[in-house]
């Protein structure tokens, strides 16, 4: 079976792997209807996080179910499913607080740009579609299984309700998927910072009421600007960089929230400076298990299509083009199509 | 008048300095009733924070109106008021937010172990009893003008609601009264962190269920001990320290939430630990005059008894030997009673 393996920096290769087969009883092997490439597969790729070694890539899945170990119970061969890049038992005291990606069992699933994926703890981590969709909402179905849910826990974590005041640092697919979630909960201003002309049209599409180009301080001065002088309600921070993170504080009012969703990569903070920003600061990797089934309701029904972040679509044997594009930048997202998957 | 300066690590004067005089017509004067030494006020006296120059300290104080500006309408002389260390203008975005603590026109109000204390913004800032209280009040309704309404806001901050587990680091006034606010939110269990005796009981006069002694990692491991494996819904942060905050972050449950009320001093926080915690932050200064209207109540009506944390009470005169004994960890919290003033 052909998998996606990174190498070490920019080193991408589609490489004939040892078929997944069942390990435990709670596996489940789900053959791949379309993957992607995740911004923060760009980490390695870019050599800011180490490639210790060959590593088979993507997080990112939905299709259908292949095989299901003997104690799997809630999904079938023939289900099409879409699961989180945590697999969770789904029942641990962590589940039960909504924090699947922090579940006691959690496991990191990988090697998903792939024709075949084994996901553990099938159970607690696949939730099926109501039937075999329709091609067309495959992307939109895709999305939930980390950037729309990223997005959605970003402006979850960052308290948005209805009237709130936005504000969105970063312009990749989880920033824009960000300002539809803040949308869908009734934000009443939402202001995206994007230089990027097409990034900037598609959080307008998605919500945008407003569109900061300015970035740091002066992009932190140009919200509060906006904010009757002292801050958004609710920021969204979805790079993960020190500049990100710092720019979000800054954006926020005192007693405001940041969410942040991207993972932090060399990111300090100061204690002091901190609280005398009284800013709230919840984030993490997105418990996206908890919003499954509520967004797959919303995309089933036509109401979000967040598939619109795939700019480019390729077939999967492409996939270190889809890397290319999105690290140039020439792409916001990636969609990855196995052979014979039809779309 | 005679006021309590600083002069440098351990060397506190009580000196004839200037009679405080309205210098704007939004201040008032406020004979101190009673004034107190605050955890706070030992980062200088320890040489921890610097000393710049001889510095006029406190900033807890409660007592009579003298004089009041020509704006000032809210209050006047002959009232009972209790005041924030932080001068509000109660009016801005922020102060409407209930942060007015962050007020953008907020001046810090120092120099209130005095007899004298002028208090800026004092329409936004004072708020006055019913009538002027009896002397057993006075402790209690001291405490509000910081350590209540900051072990307060550790609470709110901290997200407890009825049924919460609340564990409680640091055992100095602030911590102490974070657990009577946890409890008159209706923490269901509270997990109070101290090693000292005397605090441990009055920790549990004031509602504690649990005593853990242990500190740092062990510490945490205890708190887990007691709470299902994975962490405390809440808890409340009231020292300050790396070592403090790290401890209060590791005792959270993922989803659980920190309020952090000590002044951090050379607290770092890595962002990728703290995103992997999946913990929420939220503290600052103290809104206090938030919370003044309420807990006075509280107070007035005899339903808590805040001022039980002051167990050594001095002639102002003897003010150096109130910070000795809180220095030396003699004395929880030391009262502050200027000549002359009934208690």
């Amino acid at each position: 079976m052909k998998v996606t393996v990174l190498y070490g920096p920019g080193d991408v290769r589609f490489e004939e792997r040892a078929t997944p087969a069942i390990m435990k009883p709670t596996d489940a092997i789900v053959r791949i209807s379309a993957a992607c490439v995740c911004g923060s597969d760009l980490w390695s790729y870019r050599g800011i996080s180490p490639v210790e070694q060959p590593t088979p890539m993507g997080h990112e899945y939905c299709g259908i179910v292949e095989e299901a170990g003997s104690e799997v119970t809630s999904v079938k061969p023939g289900e099409f499913v879409i699961g989180s890049f945590f697999a969770s038992d789904n029942t641990c005291p962590n589940c039960h607080a909504g924090y699947q990606s922090s579940c006691v069992h959690r496991e990191f699933v990988g090697g998903a740009q792939a024709l075949l994926l084994r996901v553990p703890l099938a159970d607690g981590t696949l939730v099926a579609t109501p039937h075999v969709p329709s091609d067309g909402l495959i992307p939109s179905l895709l999305t939930l299984s980390d950037v729309m849910g990223t997005g959605w826990f970003a402006a979850d974590a960052a308290n948005v309700t209805p009237e709130t005041t936005v504000a969105v640092v970063g312009d990749g697919a989880v920033g824009l998927l960000g300002v539809l979630s803040a949308k869908l909960m009734g934000a009443g201003r939402i202001i995206a910072m994007s230089r990027h002309e097409s990034r900037q049209k598609l959080a307008a599409e998605f919500g945008a009421t407003d569109i900061v180009t300015e970035r740091g301080d002066q992009g932190a001065a140009r919200v509060k600007d906006l904010t009757n002088g002292i801050g958004a309600d609710a920021v969204l921070e979805c790079v993960g960089t020190q500049a990100s993170m710092t720019q979000a504080i800054h954006c926020a009012r005192p007693g405001g929230s940041v969410g942040y969703v991207g993972v932090p990569h060399g990111v300090e903070l100061n204690g002091e400076q901190l609280f005398f920003s009284h800013v709230r600061l919840h984030g993490g990797p997105a418990p996206v298990r908890r919003y499954l089934p509520q967004l797959i309701d919303l995309v089933w029904n036509g109401r979000i299509n967040p598939g619109k972040v795939f700019d480019l679509t390729l077939p999967l044997a492409e996939v270190a083009e889809g890397y290319r594009a999105m690290d140039q930048r020439r792409a916001i997202k990636a969609l990855l199509r196995p052979e014979g998957a039809s779309l």
